[in-house]
């Protein structure tokens, strides 16, 4: 049992999109969404790819420390 | 132990960047790389918060499906 358990949580994407083989996402530089494109990293966003801010649970449930990726226009502060 | 060892494996992140708090990352549009910017979203890249490519290993260890954000330049295709 304890083995099971180990393998299942080696994952890092519980749930998102797990009929494709491999979850890349393509963006253009000209549709990220302004003044910032706020990108999930953690892979418990309900939004994926973007980011709801659940990784602030993530952390405090595992002690982790993961964050999104910030991509800011230039007008952007 | 086994306990310990569930635990640990919940954390997404193993090693990148952890006396930090919270790994968020602040890129400006006009900074991204060209003509694809691909960015890890897997915690196991040495050039991090690039993609290396280390996505491929994780996946075939634990059967997890998760791949990289690409930001593509106008003219990319
Ligand atoms: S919800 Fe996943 S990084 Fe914020
Ligand atoms: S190395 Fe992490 S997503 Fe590619």
């Amino acid at each position: 049992f304890s083995t099971v358990a180990v393998r299942a949580s080696a994952q890092i994407n519980p749930s998102i999109r797990k009929s494709e083989e491999k979850v890349a996402d393509f963006v253009k530089v000209e549709d990220l969404p302004k003044p910032k494109a706020v990108y999930c990293r953690c892979w418990r966003s309900s939004k994926f790819p973007m980011c709801d801010g659940a990784h602030v649970k993530h952390n405090k449930e595992t002690g982790d420390n993961v964050g999104p990726l910030v991509i800011e226009s230039p007008t952007a502060k």
